[in-house]
């Protein structure tokens, strides 16, 4: 090491790198001084209970934390997700009851369920007959003669407010390598439907449709071509501009292409040609067939014990729930506004429920925020430019513990989207996830007024990092 | 303003720029000094005749040259091409004859002809039963019993080494704003096909059933659906990773996805099924539509005088032909070899036909090598990064004279893509347009050995000039 005599004269280009608050670097600026700005912050914003679990989890019990998430990682990464079957949900959800509905986010009672979910159930309860009108829906739903589910707790995911019972038809998607299956019912499609908090006639009629032309078309579709990789379509949606989760247009039609030849030998029949009207038109029906293999490898990843990877992440409109690998708890706090929205015409903040639905598992796995940065779309969304669009993957690989091997960027030269979300991160920094979601109506049953970005509350990541450091 | 002395001491950190030669830029370098190079070249490689030339139409004659390509771009950006029906070639295409094939590329002789495309044309002949087998076709062919035709000077505009007859289906694609209608062939798909030079069983029979099944189903689908805005279906594919030349699979499964509940309504025979097949394996099945829209565009584009607007490029394997607009004459040099080329193991460029394909349309309406910035497939083809593609882009703006207003690129902040190849720049600068394409074998009939990249040769566009210059 050499060292130097220090310097008696002023230096005459002094440059200034600035930590935390920004008054000195302004300071300097101002009088036309080079000065570097690090924005930064205490982690976990100085809270010192958190900071003392973040220590002992980076610190002492690290090495055992890296080696439960590299198998946490490893399993999200690497498990192949595959169609295997289209069946009435009865038939294959594990604990489906005869009265049962599954519902997005962690458990709930009726008292507590939002508008637009209680809409939907209300739908839900008259397409199984169990009442005539949603009048009668609603004195059963409040008698209590129905049980309420947490989709997620039978090994199924539910997109926004969807109500899901025993007779809908549902995607079963099976990992093999990992021996897990998931679950998810049949995109709704747009419009007047029950999963944006509807409960009109068309709402209804759009669930009897699902299960009396939808489903049994795509089961004999499914039985005809064989197990399908969803995630070998999805790899190719990221690289043709879908997020996988706001927008599936290219998973859609590349899906919709394979399946052609199969679709054509359902025969001409008017509901056959009605099943097509309703594909060729529903770019995200490609989504609950993305949630549904996403779950397969959450299920499979949360076998893990002692790991700090985020295996859960749902919200019912009234509370948002987050689950670790190998901690069997819901961590739950009030779910959150949707935020940095873009309304309906006549429609503000005002009228919209709080987030909702259980589609942001594909965070987890590196689709949707993850994969934001490769979307056209979802940039147009997040502020016009792709730049708006890469900040949002940027802020997953704060948070993230692995790079994607199947999901490529190609705006970021082929780069892994980010995968994992680690409760570490996520409390040590204040980042946590983003999910780009749709708006309903709060109250009046209007369905969907908008869309925006909901940003998770991070108190169920804090209380989530507490008990893993307890375990 | 402010003068101030001029120093005396010699300057410490001088700093160079350098045009030209780099001889001096490197010599600056190697003391360690600071160097810009501009890799400035006297324009037009300092031919003389030609800088007599574009002084003229760059100067002088520049207003009356600039205002015809304003209405040249326009139209090329402008016209919405529709495909309004599909065909038989004997029916639509003007000047077809019963005895006629039509081939890519400028007029040419048969004793001319490149083998893959006389294999080609010995398939087309036998399916069109005018020889039983091909080797009556060949006989038949070198008899000049057959009336061979560019299909350039025929409105329409045909892949590789296409051969057209009169009884296979075409699109008519319909430009209503320049009342033009432009013709292509039906896609054969990959494999063993004739426009990849093959001249087997297999490659007549799909002629063949691209005449009795394909021909007739598309025919009642667009009966059914009515016109299909081509280009509308192409902008939607560049913002998912198309160029619309090299890569067609979005704009393909989007058109997929339109037609789908037409194609349900055909039946479930089993040619419904096999052209189901066909169509869900052919990622390049929406090239030849669009090559037809763009075909449209230049025939309003070309009719406009004294432009300075490439309006056709195109290649028959053995000469490479370039029109201007309001000029009806074809500029004609050798076919370039396809250089840049990744060969399929076991073949070489000693192996390869010449370029060929009329399929160059494309880069002259923004699609394709302009696109290319976009495409992630393009970009693992020009040398694997995004980098790469974009490169290709930024060569077609320096010979461009618009921006496409449909046609936007997402990876450069959703800029159009350079439209209208002005021959001044192409002479001027020595960048000639570079097509992406496929390589045939050269003799033997394999069919497709490789791909790679084929570079214009600026003969052509250099006579363009001087004709544009005396006209």
């Amino acid at each position: 090491m050499t060292v130097t005599s220090p310097r008696t004269d002023l230096p005459t280009d002094a440059r200034v790198v600035n930590l935390g608050l920004p008054l000195f670097a302004d300071a300097v600026a101002a009088q036309g001084a080079s000065v570097l700005h690090v924005d930064w912050r205490p982690p976990a914003d100085g809270d010192p209970a958190a900071v003392r679990a973040l220590t002992d989890l980076y610190g002492l019990r690290s090495a055992d934390i890296e080696a439960a998430n590299a198998e946490v990682l490893r399993r999200l990464d690497e498990g192949v997700p595959c169609l295997v079957d289209v069946r009435t949900a009865a038939d294959v959800v594990p604990g489906m009851g005869e009265r049962m509905l599954l519902h997005p986010g962690p458990p709930i009672a009726w008292t507590d369920v939002c508008d637009p979910l209680k809409r939907s159930m209300r739908a839900a309860v008259v397409a199984e007959g169990w009442a005539a009108d949603v009048a009668a829906a609603d004195a059963l739903l409040s008698s209590g003669e129905v049980t309420l589910g947490s989709a997620n707790e039978h090994a199924t995911v539910v997109p926004m407010a969807t109500a899901l019972g025993p007779s809908a038809p549902v995607y079963v998607v099976e990992n093999a390598a990992g021996g897990t299956r998931a679950f998810a019912p049949i995109g709704q499609g747009p419009g007047d439907v029950a999963w944006f908090g509807r409960d009109s006639d068309a709402a209804i009629e759009r669930l009897v449709f699902l299960r009396e032309v939808a489903g049994p078309r795509l089961a004999r579709i499914v039985a005809q071509l064989g197990p399908i990789d969803v995630f070998a379509i999805a790899a190719q949606g990221v690289q043709m501009g879908d997020d996988v989760h706001m927008r599936t247009q290219a998973s859609t039609n590349l899906l919709i292409r394979n399946i052609l030849p199969a679709v054509a030998a359902l025969g001409d029949d008017p509901q056959t040609v009605a099943f097509c009207e309703y594909l060729s038109t529903n770019h995200l029906f490609f989504l609950t067939l993305a949630m549904a293999a996403a779950k397969s490898l959450t299920l499979w990843a949360e076998q893990v014990e002692g790991a700090s990877i985020v295996t859960t992440m749902s919200r019912n409109g009234t509370t948002y729930g987050v689950k670790l690998a190998g901690l069997d708890r819901w961590f739950v706090t009030d779910s959150p506004p949707v935020a940095d929205a873009l309304f309906y015409a006549g429609y503000g903040p005002e009228d919209a429920a709080p987030d909702i639905g259980d589609s942001a598992v594909l965070e987890l796995v590196g689709l949707g925020g993850p994969a934001a940065a490769g979307s056209p779309a979802v940039a147009a969304f997040l502020g016009g430019s792709m730049a708006d669009a890469a900040r949002a993957t940027d802020e997953m690989v704060q948070i993230c513990g692995a790079e994607s091997s199947r999901f490529k960027l190609p705006t970021m030269d082929f780069r892994g989207t980010p995968l994992g979300v680690d409760v570490r991160r996520v409390v040590e920094t204040g980042i946590t996830p983003k999910v780009n979601t749709g708006i309903l109506h709060a109250s009046d049953g209007t369905g969907q007024i908008g869309a925006g970005v909901a940003t998770a509350p991070v108190a169920g990541f804090r209380e989530a990092l507490m008990a893993l450091r307890e375990s």
